[in-house]
């Protein structure tokens, strides 16, 4: 097959890596600026540099783009792509570009399957794109109307590169388990860090300082995008997370020992019943 | 030197275990009930079991005891304590404890040195301690007024057991910094676990759930009185993130995406300054 990458970030840039280490297919990179698209020419990660008009005779096209600037591209591009090419999007948001990316596709004959992989680093760029970022991790798939046998064929790919694990969601379970999975650690770091104790913490400081900040390294305009995209699940989340610690605060500042030994027990609890 | 660990929970099991392996001194240990013990001897974590004669002639007593405990069990044996031993309590807080370690240990002849390994599980129980739980972890001493030589020589066996950093605090200083990087960790990871999404994660998740829920699978009893005997340095943190969270939680609100871009890239300038 030929498989076009467009957008050779973090995860498209592993993409391409992953594809070209584990499959035989012909991989084709294009990317807005030159720099990427030659370190992975270089690097072995893409087999060609292409551009828009590679879409023609694409069987996969992957977008490892922010999500807007994805529903953008397939839109300017949707008259190159080739009829019942596989489109995949790989955006941590999905209700608020799905029906745009859906309805393009039935446009435009060709097929559109959503992905989420679950794999990242606090780093971004094609620098940091590693071949085996997706090894044991999972993907999310959200088949919409797209033919099983599209649905088979991606989620094939998707095995061969290293997913761990392949798990079917609609936009809307997506984005309310992404909110609280992804988004939220990402709030909550942000938050966590601003402490002025936090740039004094050497010397003091844990695996709990080092994991629960890990992610405040963030891409601001990609997370500000993806935050605002889903808000209404985001809001619900943050809302429930800020009532449930200011009931440990609350405990604590009553002094009360059983009530707060209660409140923890709770994540214990929780904790304890997933086996983690 | 003749070294009585007492409290073979997970510090005090760690502290024996790591003391045997690296070191020539013998190890006697020390704890409230059998099991841990005979444990311990039988894999070599300690060298004979004790009890609170044992402390006659001890040269250290480690104390791997809840906080108000370890106070207790000084005070109940404080006229066993051979004089000069140097007695080092573990405990993840300070302010609440040390005057009265101080004071027992003036009064009794000994030399107090207060000790918070930075360095634990999400699990508890001799069951878990591990010789090398300290390998390359920060140490933190509380001199106090104990005599130079006597905090060498117990910053020298700190070292032998394997921690890479000693660094040297006050109770005041311990107690706000530990509020930031380990308290204020684990109220955010009970109050995470607490959504309603959290036993569905699976297959949705990746490393930012992982890290921020680490935790959460607490020892619910020690830690409340943990949080409860800093609650002065607690709250100010607490209520410093529930600040800034809730600053997250507006702009997303408002859908303002320059405002919410603005917030998440301080806590990416934060991180990038302490090279993380």
């Amino acid at each position: 097959m030929k498989i076009v990458v467009a957008g050779l970030g973090i995860i498209g840039g592993s993409m391409a890596k992953a594809l070209s280490k584990y499959t035989d297919h012909h991989i084709c990179g294009v990317n807005r600026s030159p720099q990427p698209l030659r370190a992975a020419l270089a690097c072995g990660a893409v087999d060609e540099i292409g551009s828009t008009d590679s879409l023609a005779d694409a069987d996969v096209l992957i977008l490892g783009i922010y999500p807007e600037a994805a529903v953008q591209f397939v839109r300017e591009n949707a008259g190159k792509i080739r009829k019942g090419c596989i489109v995949a999007d790989t955006s941590g948001i999905k209700s608020s570009i799905f029906p745009a990316l859906e309805a393009l596709a039935k446009e435009n004959g060709f097929v559109f399957v959503s992905c989420h992989p679950m794999a990242g680093k606090e780093k971004n760029g094609f620098e940091v794109s590693d071949a085996d970022l997706f090894c044991g991790a999972s993907c999310i798939l959200l088949p919409g109307s797209a033919p099983q046998k599209a649905v088979d064929t991606f989620a094939g790919l998707m095995r061969q590169i290293g997913f761990g694990k392949i798990v079917y969601s609609t936009p809307e379970e997506h984005d309310r388990m992404i909110a609280f999975t992804s988004q939220l650690p990402h709030a909550v770091a942000c938050a966590y860090v601003m402490s002025p104790c936090c740039p004094k913490h050497g010397g003091f400081s844990a695996g709990s300082y080092r994991d629960v900040s890990r992610v405040a390294n963030i891409n601001a305009e990609l997370w500000s995008e993806l935050f605002i995209s889903n808000r209404t699940s985001l809001l619900a989340e943050m809302d429930l997370f800020i009532e449930h610690i200011t009931q440990i605060r609350d405990a604590v500042d009553k002094g009360s020992r059983q009530e707060l030994a209660g409140l923890l027990h709770k994540g214990k609890l929780i904790k304890e019943e997933l086996g983690e």
